[in-house]
């Protein structure tokens, strides 16, 4: 048996987990999070910056690495490593995402799915065998199986079609997936429903992949329908697996998920909000161009090991902000994701010594979480947003 | 005698020289280059790359720094090194060009200038004591006198007029300027008018100031223009006093200055056009843009010694350029500088072992210069262009 995961440690009072992935770019600790490099970059960072982080593993998407600069040119360089110039583990998803979110939707059958690019409007056909072989010409350690992510709020028939056509996919991109060392993990959908999330979870559970995702979460819906649904679906996961909570990575939810047993997060909430001038504290985000910054001496975080912290007073991070110097996104990114690498440290050594579940009521007590309902209003805001992958948001 | 700077070698057959200036945070070797920080940062550079890139001394407009953050918030963190994290050395100009060409001019008496904010069209007034003020606030090492900066094109009254006035706004600001360790620059101006020139060179030297520059040049008049009036200024400036040619910092112009007995320059086009997606290399300008560098494996330039081309393909950096990522703008500056700063370096070293003229002949023939006629039009476009500080170009 290929031993690519290993839980050597969990939480006596929660489902938390302290475990190895090993990937062929090496081993990531989990709980992990993964910045999202959608483009191949993690937007303002250079590798480097994420090394001084202490990022361990990014995230890619294949959907804007197929369009640009496409496949081939990547393959060229022997892989998406090389062409970033990122030595440490990648985790590419499949698509399937993006396809249903950014793209021009034509016709998805079961053979595929029919899609007109966002950049230039060009059809283009993904199939689970594709994808698959676009994520193996990538080169990533861990790829994605592709699956039918309905938007929130579809009909439950709708749902339903898409947790069997998910299921359906993933044994077709097994079945393809040639023997390489790359890690296929299977993907569970079936929206705010138990019954579907069930049915999902077990289906794809019994295909036997190294690692199980959640997808169709984070979408706009309710915090407590995401954690019910979490909930519902941890339990008919195997222990013995890495599990992925596709697309959330806020402070909180990290916390929260690592609690109900999740392994891995990835979101773009934590670079897109720096972007924007949100940056992280322990008392929660604060947004840095507020006029009582621009005298601030201390740094963003008193305390704060990052590169931003160490240099920069808040003062300065509020005057490029308000002169939108391209400075300001750089700096503003490095803090957030340096505070989120550190509270997944932080989560990890919690775990090792057996005290997360004070660490997690104690971080969330003092953390101020953003309101539910300005919260919600934010995420519709950026789903319906016109997309442009230039753009600084 | 304060030495505040020496020539400490002479080219035989051009007037370049090789010399040292010594300013409260360090020597500049001379030939200098200041890459411009306008509002307290070299666009999308972090002080650690100008660090690795080899900058030794920097610019800052006093007329942006005293709109945004104001003077008085920078004062509070002890000057403007503290403020932006930078302990080399700045030299921060008067105000006056950008009054004269980014701000609504209200009114110019010999008392002082009144202009609008171009940001947020508040009134402001400025005078040679305030300017001096300001940049002894602001704690550069370097600073300028307050000068009338006609556009290219004005008819002579005019221009004799604002040659008049810069010689008794000249005489204030070295009045008005404390003992203080900043070394204060009198500005030589005169426009395309070799007997205004003279007669402005020898007025402002008779004030005796420890450096000279020659502002009101590279505003949109032709190549010949430009050093014609420099070759008909440099014989009335003194041998032991540094020469500063404001605004002009191409390779090829920083090579035609330095041949012609200038010490200093600074320019915002290296950095500007970087995020532009131009690209220096020994051939001239490239767009790295172009299809060709789609899949072009090596770096920009080979044997380019800079962080961007020890890491990066010029594919990877025309992939970033055409989806528009933040990291393109950093890597292509960070290319952009440490080509011009590697080039005055080898200029030094040529003055030094006497091989100036053939460096200089060598130099020219290789590096393909941006067409006279498209350079004009470039020019215009960019000073007809509406200016908002927060444009990244």
């Amino acid at each position: 048996m290929n031993e690519n995961f290993k839980v050597l440690k969990s939480s006596p009072d929660t489902q938390a987990r302290y475990g190895e992935l090993v990937t062929i770019h090496g081993v990531v600790p989990t709980p992990a999070f993964l910045p999202v490099a959608s483009q191949g970059t993690v937007k303002a960072l250079a590798p480097d910056d994420l090394k001084d982080v202490g990022v361990a593993i990014i995230l890619s998407n294949t959907y804007h690495l197929y369009l640009r600069p496409g496949i081939d040119v990547i393959e060229r360089f022997g892989g998406l490593h090389r062409y970033m110039s990122w030595d440490r583990p990648i985790l590419t998803d499949s698509g399937g995402y993006q396809v249903f979110s950014l793209a021009r939707l034509r016709k998805i059958t079961d053979e595929g799915i029919v899609f007109c690019s966002h950049i230039d409007g060009s059809e283009h056909f993904l199939t689970p065998e594709l994808v698959i072989e676009f994520q193996e010409r990538l080169g990533a350690d861990i790829i994605m199986t592709l699956d039918e992510c309905p938007a929130h709020g579809e009909q439950i028939a709708k749902i339903s079609e898409a947790v069997e056509r998910t299921t359906r996919w993933a044994e077709r991109c097994l079945k393809h997936h040639q023997g390489s060392k790359q890690l296929l993990f299977g993907i569970v959908q079936g929206g705010l429903f138990p019954e579907l999330r069930r049915q999902s979870a077990e289906s794809i559970v019994s295909l036997g992949f190294p690692g199980y995702a959640i997808g169709g979460l984070s979408l706009g819906e309710p915090k407590a329908s995401t954690w019910s649904m979490v909930e519902s679906t941890v339990p008919l996961l195997p222990w013995d697996k890495p599990r992925y909570l596709m697309g959330v990575g806020s402070p909180e939810d990290i916390v929260e998920g690592v609690s109900r047993g999740m392994d891995i997060f990835d979101s773009a909430l934590p670079t897109r909000v720096a972007r924007n001038g949100a940056v992280f504290t322990t008392q929660g985000r604060q947004n840095i161009k507020r006029a009582i910054y621009k005298t601030r001496e201390g740094s963003i975080e008193k305390g704060c090991d990052c590169y931003t912290c160490r240099n920069f007073s808040a003062a300065y991070l509020n005057h490029l902000f308000r002169c939108e110097e391209l400075l300001a996104y750089r700096l503003a990114t490095i803090h957030n994701l340096r505070f989120i690498i550190k509270l997944v440290q932080r989560i990890q050594d919690a775990i090792k010594d057996g005290s997360f579940a004070d660490f997690r009521d104690d971080f969330l007590r003092h953390y101020r979480v953003t309101d539910e309902e300005v919260r919600l209003a934010q995420k519709q805001k950026w789903l319906n947003a016109p997309r442009h992958s230039s753009e600084i948001m």
